[in-house]
């Protein structure tokens, strides 16, 4: 087998056998096939795309790369999460302690941010002493032990994933479908889960800009999780305004505690409980979505939610006391009010600019070197169809390391104020399974 | 400027400027640029092409990168030739003397044969002694006095050539209009040329395959060369079978010489003639080309053109006297005859399958660093539209250095013998310029 040959049949449209694919994937991580010209496959893979065998397969062969966590020994249908990420995309965060408060097994790999979307790890790491780099066997353990875990890939997990990743960020082979959802599927199966939720992000804030293409990519994971033997939920989400009223890590972290005490914005707790009770129903606790958004709403008003949530944090090595005062957080030493010039109602918000406003101040990475200032971000007073006046606060800025005031007048562009009423977006735009 | 950001570009249709692609060779070849970088590039541009401003900045980015010829010191206008390859296609041979007797100088810059396709270096060091490697100052002085000379391109040469198309050819990125064209319009023009005689072959025995995809290419080429000022003409010309009677290095200077004293097959001769005169034109020597023509026919009658031949042979450190006894050049050991097996008339000839045969016996390259064995080949008894009996000879195929019987059978798989009777295809399909 050639390398050059496999590169030309992707070029012209023939689709690669399961075996040539573990070929390539085999020889790129042992260093026999040149980076050059794997990108050059990478590109033709961009333009050409993958059929849903080559996508299954190649996912596969990534995973085989490295170690599958073995999860069988502890009871219960694992069931993990995935969001394509956006802005202000906290969920995963309630949703863990949410799931496993019934005794559902939730094993979650997660990753960073980068550019103007946040990363669950980092939010984590805005509670004081928490671990996101967990081993394979504290991972298994704490999940056994309280069924539940957060923890970063390991560089054993699907090795193929991080290089091809680092590949495709410098070639301009990021943006392709088959590529995104077979790195999403090699790291998600390698934690060893039987099921899988996928949140796919839909709007001016998402990788995705419409429906059209968020569906493709949530077909294709779907397609990836069949051929894997892994069941699999997908919901896309609007993501044309952040989601909830806060971005920035330890922001969303004081956010979610909320959520899990039942506190959240409303949207967003009916997102969190929709989206709790599809990996209930995933994990086997029942076969009503009815039911099972009953008994999340109770574990949320009980404290069940909220105290699983300390569990989490005291077994990662967290200061769990931040659920009870989430003024242990890091808080930013400097804010600023961005103030309406203009009455009407916020018709539309520019969500991506949003996110790149936190970045810039510190709560994001342009690079993945860049040090963080988990205090930055951004508390939305108002979102789309809220009427507003002029002199009105829309929303407030915080950072420590630098002044927020440098954004202050991005955030207020990213807000259109126009004569209303404007129907809001409903959050959940579609479930496929 | 980031390479990144430039594959984007051309990934999303968007045009590169001269500033950009300059930037991008000159990096490249200062090891700036990574060959990963540059492969999801050339894939890019596989794909999307680029514009004819594109293409002109991209040949000249290419040019630039090394040296070009100063023949500006010699009188007269220069005029060089360049064929796409095709099987049996030793024209460039005869036509460099046959133009040079009439004082018109052809600087000509070369290259080797690969895959089904031979090179004139190649063929012209089956001649002994003679030297393919002229350095610049030996290249310039010999066009000064004798009006011709053939060389390889040296490393100093648009070296961005030779490093791009090492790339290229185990990325999959070798069979781009663009690329092809700008690579070859850089390295001739590297040669210091004024005028251009392009020879796009079109059919089974070539890589544009039919008249469209040679068209796109010599548009692609004449656009190039308007853009370096350099005069130029095109022809479109026929490869659907063999040209001429011999394949092989030796055995084509052989038909080279009978050309060169008026006795080749018709066809060629006429085809010669044609392309002999368009080169005479664009020269200077007249704008007629009917005329020029008939100045064509005389030194191919009256031993003019045999005699520049020898002028060169002995310049380049060859023996001339092949040229009165071409039996001094190297002959093969071992010969075949392959006989028809059935009646008809050859109504098809699988022209890359001779080429291919050619190159399994020794007389062409797998790879480049394949020995050659320079009297390995074929000489072709029955061409297209000529009726056969069983038993008949079609071929005879010859080699040194292994038996020539083990590419019988493919030899006589590549005629297909029909009922007749066919059209016989016309040389020049088209001329453009």
């Amino acid at each position: 087998m050639r390398m050059v040959d496999l590169i030309a049949k992707t070029r012209d449209h023939q689709a690669l056998t399961t075996a040539e694919l573990q070929w390539l994937i085999q020889n790129y991580v042992a260093d026999k096939i040149p980076d050059y010209q794997m990108s050059a496959w990478l590109m033709a893979v961009y333009f050409n795309g993958l059929s849903d065998a080559e996508q299954g397969a190649l996912a596969q062969a990534m995973l085989d790369s490295g170690e599958r966590l073995d999860l069988t020994a502890i009871p219960g249908v694992k069931v993990d999460k995935h969001s394509t990420g956006g802005v202000g995309d906290k969920l995963s965060i309630p949703l863990v302690p949410l799931v496993a408060c019934f005794g559902v097994p939730v094993p979650m790999v997660s990753g960073r941010g980068l550019g103007f979307t946040g990363g669950t790890l980092d939010k984590l790491e805005s509670i004081p002493g928490f671990n996101v780099h967990l081993t394979s066997a504290q991972f298994i353990q704490q999940v056994t032990m309280i069924h539940q875990a957060i923890t970063s890939a390991s560089q054993q997990l699907a090795p193929a994933d991080q290089r091809l990743y680092a590949l495709r960020d410098v070639t301009g082979t990021v943006a392709s479908k088959p590529l995104i959802a077979s790195s999403i599927m090699s790291k998600k199966l390698a934690s060893g889960t039987d099921a899988l939720l996928f949140d796919v992000k839909s709007g001016n804030g998402a990788f995705m800009p419409d429906d059209q293409a968020a569906e493709n990519l949530a077909q294709a994971l779907l397609a990836i999780a069949q051929h894997a033997g892994v069941k699999a939920v997908a919901m896309i989400t609007d993501m044309n305004q952040p989601l909830g009223i806060t971005i920035g890590n330890s922001l969303e972290v004081a956010e979610s505690i909320a959520l899990l005490k039942g506190r959240g914005p409303q949207d967003v707790h009916q997102l969190l409980v929709a989206q709790a009770a599809q990996m209930l129903k995933l994990g086997g606790k029942t076969p009503s979505l009815e039911v099972a958004m009953g008994m999340v709403e109770d574990a949320l008003k009980d404290g069940r939610a909220a105290k699983a949530f300390k569990q989490l944090i005291q077994a990662q090595g967290g200061d769990p006391r931040v659920v009870d005062d989430p003024r242990r957080l890091p808080q930013a030493t400097h804010k600023v009010a961005v103030k309406a010039a203009a009455s009407g109602v916020v018709t539309a918000m520019d969500t991506k600019a949003l996110g790149t406003a936190v970045m810039q101040i510190g709560g994001g990475r342009a690079t993945q070197s860049d040090a963080l200032d988990l205090t930055a971000g951004i508390v939305l007073h108002k979102k789309l169809g809220t009427p507003v006046t002029p002199g009105e606060t829309l929303a407030v800025v915080y950072a420590s390391s630098v002044d927020p005031a440098r954004v202050a007048t991005q955030v207020r562009d990213a807000y259109t104020i126009a004569a209303g009423p404007i129907e809001k977006p409903s959050l959940i735009h579609r479930i496929l399974s």
